[in-house]
C-alpha cells in the first residue's frame, strides 16, 4: 500500500522535476529512518547526500570459474538488502559507452556515513573486489537556488508547468560542473540573471529530459554534480547545445570531464550483464 | 541483389560525401530495423550513433597458447554476425601509430544501446577479455548545420560538386574537436562566417579525403568526433593544415588528444594481425 | 592525571582553534621529547610538521586468507605505539567517497625525519606492504599570519569568541591550496586586506567546523594544507561557498585536486573496516 | 638508372642537409623499391615518413631465464633484416635519462603502412611482447617551408655553407613543437619573418647540431617533430636557450612533453644492453 | 691524503656555494678521469651532467625471501664501486614525504653516457630490477649567470660573504624550474634586474640552506633543476616564500610538479631502509 503510494509520488515528482522539492528545510543528517527508505522521498528531498561511483572490472574477475561469477549478482543484491534502511542504489551499465569504467552507482542516504557503509560492504563481495573504483564524486541536495518563485516569477512556472512525457529513460548521464572563481564572485543580481539566460532554453525539454542537481562545493573537486535521464539523446545533445550557447559558459572551469553515460538497468542486470566472459 | 545495390549506393554516397544526406529528419532510433543492416544506408543517415573505441591487448594475452589465439578471430566475427541486424563494424590496426591503441573499433547503429549489447559480448570473447579499452567516443549524425544551399548558396555546392576520385583510402584518422564557450556565444551568423570560412580551403581535398562528422556536446567530453580516411596522408596532412590558418582555430579547446590513426582493415586480419607473438 | 590535563587543554584548544596558538617562537626541530607526545600540545604548537598521506589497498591483499588479514590491525597498532614518543596518528576511513584512496592518515611530529621513520615501519607491516601510497602532503605548522591581534584587530576577537559546539565531528576533509604568482607579489597590506575579506564570512561557521592550516611552499606542490573537522557536511558546503565568494578565490592556482574527505575513525578501524573482502 | 641518380641526388642531398631538398614534389608513397631501401636517401627525400616510438621493458622480462633473453637481440635482428626493403631503423638507448622509456626507435619509410608492418613484426618478439610502448609519433618530412633560397636570400645561405664538423654524434634528442592557433593565422609573411628571426641565432650551431624536421599536423597531437643528433649537449643546451629567447617561442602550444633523449646505439647493442638483469 | 684534501676542499666549496665555481671553461666532456672521481671538483665544476632520478619499488619486491632482499645493499654497492671512477652517486630516502617516489639518486659525471652505463647496471641489480623509475631529470652546470662580479658588482660580494654555518644538512629538496616565453624574450638587462631582485631575499638564507643549479633547457621539459639542502625545513619554507614573494615569480611555467624531498642517507641505508618487510 505503501509501496503504490510511495510510486504514485515517485511519478508525479519526476513529472515535475526534483527542483519542485524547493524551500524545503534541510533534514537533520541523524534522523533515525526506520524501515526501507522511502525512494520518492529522498529522490526529492532536500539535505540528502548523492554519491556517484563509476568502477572498471579487473581482468582477473574473468579467470574465476563462471560457476563463482554466477553467484556474483545474488551476493550484491544481499548487501543491497541489508543496507535497504538507510540507502537507496541505483545501477547503470557503462561499458561501451566510456572508457572510464563498466558500470556506474548512484547511492542516496541521509547520511553520508551510511553510503560509505554500504560502499565498503560492496567492495567486500566477489564483483566488488575484481573491481577498481575509477570516480567518485559526492555532493547534497538544496531546494531552488535561483529559479524561485519570489527571485524569479517569469521563469518560475514554466519549471512546473511542463512534465516530462516521453518514453521511460533509457539513459543516465552524469555531468561534473565547476564554475570559476569570477563566477563565484559576480553579485547574486547577476548570477540570477544569468540562470535565467540559462534556464529558459532548457524549458523546451522538460518534456523529454529528467534532471537533478546536486552541490559539492568543498565536498569535492567539483561545484555541482548534474544528472539527466532520457531516453532521446538527440533531445539530450540539443539541450546541452543550447546550454552551450549561453554566456554562463564562459564561466565553466569544470563541464565534464569526465561525462559518464551509462543505460539505466537494475544491479543484477549489471551484475550478470558484465560476469559473462571467456 | 540487394548487397550488390548497397555497394552502389555506398560509392555512390562516399563520393558526395556523409554530408549530402542533409535537412532529413531525425530517424526514429526505437524503429525495428529487420535483417542486417543497410551499411550505405546506415553511413549516410542522420540520426545514427557512432562510437568509436579503441583498445590495447594486455600481455596476458600473448602467453595464451597460440593455438588458442588462432580461434580468436573466429570467435570475434561470430559476435559481429549476432548482432548484424543492429549493428556494423569497422575495424582498424593502429598499433604502431599510436602509443594508447593497438585498434580502433567504429560501430554504427540506430540505438545506442545496441551498439553497447555488441560490445559488452565482444569483450566477453577471448580477444575482448585481453583488451583494455583506452578511449571510446561517440556522437550522434546530423544533417548539415551551416553551408547548406539556403545558408550558404556560393559555397554548397562546392561540396557536392566533387567527388573523390583518388585510391580507395588505407588510413582513417579520428580527431576529436572541443569549440570555447566563446565560439558558442557567437551568434548564427558569425558561427556561419567561420564555417565558411573553415569550409573553403578543405574544397580541394575532397577528392583526396573522406570525411564524415558526428555531433557528441553533451554525450562526451567532447563537441564533435571528425573522422576521414585516405590514401594519402600528405594530402591529409595539408587539409589539417588548412583548416589550422583559418580564424575557426582560435575557438578550439580540444582538437585531437587524442588524434586516433590506422589502417583500415577487416576485423578478422586486425585480430590475426595482433595476435601473433613469441 | 596528565592525561586527563591533555585532554582538557585538548578541549580548549580545540574550541577556540588552531589559530590560537599564534605568536609562539616555532619550537627547536631537534629538541628531545620525552615519552608519549603530548596531543594536546602537539596539535596547537606552531613549528610542528603535518604529513598527509593517503592510500589504496591492493587487490592481492584480499587474496590473502583472512586469518592473515585479521591479525594486521595489531601490527599496525604496535608500529604506533613503537613510534609513541615521537609522532602521533590519526586515520580516516575514505573509501566510497573519492577514487583515489581508500584511507588517509594524517601523522604530526617535532622532527619531519621521526614522520618518515613511522610511515617507513607502517609500510612494512602487512597491511602496508598491500598499499600503495596515491597522495602525500607535507607542511608546516606556524602562528596566525594576517588576522593577529595587532594587524587585524577588529576581526581577530571574533576568531576567538566563538568556539566549537556543535556534535563531535565525524568527517575530516583536507583541500591543498596554492596560490598564484600574483597572489604572493601583492603587497602585505593587500593581502591582509583580501585575507580580512576572506575571514569574515566564515566566522559564522566556527562553530560547527573546526579547521587547521599548514604551510607547504617550497615542501610540495602546494602553499597551504587546511584541514576541516565537522559533523555537519551541509555547513561545510556553505562555508566553502562563502570562501569561493571572496575576491581571494581569484588568486588560487590550485585548490583541491584531490580535496579528500573520510571519516575520522581509529586507526584500528580502518584497518579492520578494509580487511574484509570475500 | 634512376637508382644511381637517386643515389647521387642523395649524397648531395646530405652534404647540404636535409632541409635544402625543398621545393621537390612529394615522393609517390606507393611507389615500389626494390632491394634494401638506401638509407642517404631515404633520410634526406621529402614525402618519407618518420615514426618514433619509446618503450619501456616489463617487469617480466627479467623473470625470463637469462638464456632466453641472450636470444632476444637476434630475434629483434631478423625482424629488421626481413623489412629492410621497406624500412629502415634507428635504435636508441634512453634509459637513465628518461623515466618515460628505456629506448626509442626511428623508422623511416615511403610508405607508412610499411612502418606498421614492422613494428607489428617487431612486438611480436620476445623483446617486443615484454615491452610497452609509452609513446608514438609521426611525421612526414617536406622541403625547406621558409628559408628558401627564394623567399629568404639572406639567410638561405648560411643554412647551407657550414656543415656540421664535430666529433661523431653520441646522442640524439626529440622534441614534439605545437604551435598555437595564433601562430597559424599569422600571414606567410610574418610566419616568414618570425623564422627569420628563429634562424639565425641557429647558424652558430650548424657546425656540432644536426637537425632532421617532420610534419605532423593531422597526423598527431603535434605540428613538428625536431629530432637532433650531437656529440656535445653543453652547444645542444645553447642551441635551444638560442631558440626559447626569439619570438616564435610565445607561439609554442607543445615544446617537448616529452623531450626525448637517448645515445646512439645499434639495435642490438640496446636490446643487449637492456637484457642484463638480476 | 688526496682525500682528506678533497674533504677539505669540499667544506671550503660547500661554504661559499656552488657559485663560486663560476667562469670558468666549460670542462671537456671526454676528457679522461684516472681513478675514483674527486667528489668536491666535481661538485663545484661548470660543465658537470647532473642526473636525478626517483623510482618506486614493486610490490613484488617484498615478496622475495628476507634472505635475498639483505643481499640487495651489497649489490648495489658493488656496481656504485665499479663505476667510481667516472660518477659520484649521491641517496635520498623520499619514502613517507612524497607518493610519487621511495627513493632519489643524484648522479654526477663530466660525461652523460657514463651517468647511464651507471644506472643500466644499477637497474639490473636486483633492487633496481624491482625498482620503477618515476622521475627522470637531467642537467648541466655552469658558471654564473646573472649575479656576478661584473654584472652585479653591488650584488655579488653578498653571494660569497655569507657561508652555510648551521647543522650538518639532514633533508634535501630538488625543484624543476622553467621559466614563460616571455621570460626568455626579456632582453639580457631585463632579466639581470629580474634576477637582482630574486637574488637579494635569498641572501638571508645562505647561512642555513645550500643550494646548487643544473641548467636544462632542451635536455629535458624543464629549464632548470635547482637542488637544495637543509637541516632547517622551517627556514626553507622562508626562503621559498621569499621568492614566490618577487615579479620573477610571474614568469615560472614551472615551479615543481613534483617538488622531491629526501633525508640525505648513504646508498647502503636507503637500500636497507627500504628493504624491510612483512
Amino acid at each position: 500500500m505503501n509501496g503504490i503510494k510511495a510510486i504514485v509520488a515517485s511519478i508525479i515528482l519526476l513529472l515535475v522535476g526534483s527542483n519542485a522539492a524547493a524551500q524545503q528545510p534541510v533534514t537533520d543528517q541523524t534522523a533515525v529512518v526506520p524501515g526501507p527508505i522511502d525512494r520518492a522521498k529522498i529522490l526529492t528531498s532536500p539535505g540528502v547526500f548523492g554519491n556517484f561511483s563509476t568502477y572498471k572490472i579487473r581482468p582477473d574477475y574473468y579467470a574465476l570459474p563462471a560457476g563463482e561469477r554466477d553467484k556474483a549478482a545474488a551476493e550484491v543484491l544481499a548487501v543491497v538488502g541489508k543496507h535497504k534502511d538507510k540507502v537507496i542504489v541505483d545501477a547503470y551499465l557503462t561499458r561501451g559507452f566510456k572508457a572510464q569504467s563498466d558500470y556506474l552507482l548512484r547511492v542516496h542516504a541521509y547520511d553520508m556515513a551510511a553510503t560509505q557503509a554500504f560502499l565498503i560492504d560492496f567492495r567486500a563481495t566477489l564483483f566488488g573486489v575484481h573491481s577498481d573504483v575509477t570516480e567518485n564524486l559526492v555532493g547534497i541536495t538544496k531546494g531552488l537556488n535561483y529559479i524561485t518563485k519570489e527571485k524569479s516569477p517569469g521563469l518560475n512556472p514554466g519549471l512546473t508547468s511542463t512534465s516530462y512525457s516521453a518514453e521511460p529513460p533509457r539513459y543516465a548521464i552524469v555531468i561534473p560542473v565547476k564554475k570559476s572563481a569570477e563566477w563565484w564572485n559576480l553579485s547574486d543580481e547577476q548570477r540570477l540573471k544569468e540562470m535565467e539566460a540559462h534556464t529558459a532554453p532548457t524549458l523546451a525539454f522538460l518534456s523529454n529530459v529528467k534532471r537533478k542537481l546536486y552541490h559539492s562545493t568543498g565536498l569535492d573537486d567539483t561545484d555541482f554534480i548534474t544528472y539527466f535521464e532520457t531516453a532521446d539523446l538527440a533531445a539530450f545533445n540539443s539541450l546541452l547545445l543550447s546550454l552551450a550557447k549561453v554566456p554562463e559558459n564562459r564561466y565553466h572551469a569544470r563541464w565534464g570531464n569526465p561525462t559518464v553515460m551509462g543505460t539505466i538497468q537494475t544491479f543484477e542486470e549489471v551484475v550478470r550483464g558484465l560476469s559473462a566472459g571467456h
